[in-house]
């Protein structure tokens, strides 16, 4: 069977065929470059996919998105309506941003920042116990991810709510769904950590007037994407008091250019969008299950639906 | 009912005695110094307690320890033997140590201080992904609050295992028991975790030869008393570069003295002994619903064993 890969980085092309190989599937590699004829190849496995890149592939089955977020296909012009889109399904990647999220908002409910400045100044400066309640979470999306996220906090005694686009129900975590639990949704997240899908409909949620509903002394957590975030707003916001911080792991432009407002403003924390790396052998493994099933004559999982974009 | 209070500090005093009020429970407070003649009181609730205070009081049923570690009590020479010492039973405390130990774990694991470092030096600098696998974790401990962390860290996906005087089991967590499975539970511990109540067989545990029995490039969680830690044992063991750094919440002087070694060791984080503060508005409702169980006759329980001094 031919496998059409695509990454900006060449490299990590390399990495994908030797670790699928690994996996028992045998197959003929070809790697897409701008300007070559249509392949005919059965599947596509890509990063960051380029327009054009799909036209004359009359024969491809399925396209397997290295990532979960895949919304730069999504974009693509030319992707033909019949071919599947296949996302990779948890791989880890929804522990890791658990344990990001867990990371982050203990780091700002118990002032953890404070205590390595005391560090440095060699001072001994226990603050006040706080209570769990003092700190109520929200979690925007609530797939695979977002219930990873919300279970872990609840299950630590944060009060925790979750919203998404159709209604969810979980044990312990108060769910609201659509635009009528908005805004209730968001008047009891103290903590409002993002990790829906970038959709036309998402991209710059984090934005007025959501920023104006949050309660007072709250904190943004962005792991899903930049284009979620109103970056110049968030900035306003902090500047005015309204929000108190930001821990950040996505960027519109990445890396995060040097010049950046964001580097030296101290409401601001920064990671290298590192919340959810993929781990790249459980990716390569679970697409060749995937097209092992597919060439069984077995369906598909983790399709995604193309009107709902994720 | 007369309840004798006391703690070194006399502001606590007034506060545990304002909140008990609250909790519904009549009674005359009586509050101890040196010298004063026996008092007859059925009940005392104490923190660090002084040598002495309890040798004339005939009329005691009950000892309430203000927190987890009872061990300033059991130091007493005279304390009867007849009188219950009963500790506190959670009252939130182990949510917030798996929290503080999730949070310890993560910034090792993941390498968030790096992150926070390049962030201050506008870097962008993601790390290979890694993963769980790579940092088994050994909870010394598996008494309520041991018991939270293990699986806390267990539910993220790291290989965790936990070691206890008496076997236990806990579901995803390998339980080693005893001398017998010390060694093997050690080997396995790139992380250790130390919550074990204080008695004469735990003090200074973590020296050698535990250090000696960890893997290569460990580190050392201490979050119960600054007396488990041989602390230049630690010192010798992070210079010969055997152990990686460790995260310390207690120290055997507390506040951590100013010219401490401590301080300026790059692999070295101190917290002013915050990890389980105890939330004390709970606590005094969990004393009070013991003093009324009590005086309905009822049994207590969180009654500290004598011959196991915790």
């Amino acid at each position: 069977v031919d496998i059409l890969f695509y990454s900006p980085d060449s490299q990590r092309i390399e990495r994908w065929i030797s670790l699928l190989r690994k996996e028992g599937v045998g197959f003929n590699p070809i790697v897409w470059r701008p300007g070559i004829p249509p392949t005919g190849a059965r599947f596509a496995i890509v990063r960051l996919p380029e327009e054009g890149m799909f036209g004359g592939e009359n024969n491809l089955k399925a396209i397997f998105n290295v990532g979960a977020g895949v919304e730069a296909l999504m974009k693509l012009k030319s992707l033909p309506a019949h071919i599947d889109v296949v996302r990779l399904e948890d791989s880890g990647m929804a522990n890791k941003m658990a344990e990001y999220v867990m990371h982050a908002v203990a780091d700002i409910s118990r002032g953890m920042d404070a205590y390595r400045r005391a560090h440095r100044g060699r001072s001994w400066l226990p603050a006040p116990y706080a209570s769990f309640d003092e700190w109520p979470t929200g979690i925007m999306g609530l797939g695979v991810i977002g219930r990873k996220i919300a279970l872990g906090l609840a299950n630590l005694g944060y009060p925790v709510s979750g919203w998404s686009r159709s209604p969810k129900t979980l044990d312990g975590v108060h769910c609201y769904a659509g635009p009528d639990g908005f805004k209730r949704f968001l008047a009891r997240s103290r903590v409002l950590v993002n990790v829906l899908p970038l959709t036309p409909e998402t991209e710059n949620i984090l934005d007025e007037p959501l920023f104006s509903l949050l309660p007072p002394d709250s904190y943004i957590i962005n792991i899903a994407r930049g284009e979620h975030l109103n970056e110049s707003a968030l900035l306003e916001r902090i500047a005015g008091k309204k929000i108190a911080g930001a821990v950040l792991d996505v960027f519109r432009t990445e890396p995060l250019p040097a010049d950046h407002l964001f580097w030296d403003n101290p409401a601001i924390r920064i990671t290298p969008h590192i919340a959810g790396t993929t781990d790249i052998q459980a990716a390569m493994a679970q697409i060749a299950a995937k097209i092992k099933a597919h060439e069984a004559g077995l369906g598909l999982t983790g399709v995604v639906d193309r009107a709902m974009g994720y």
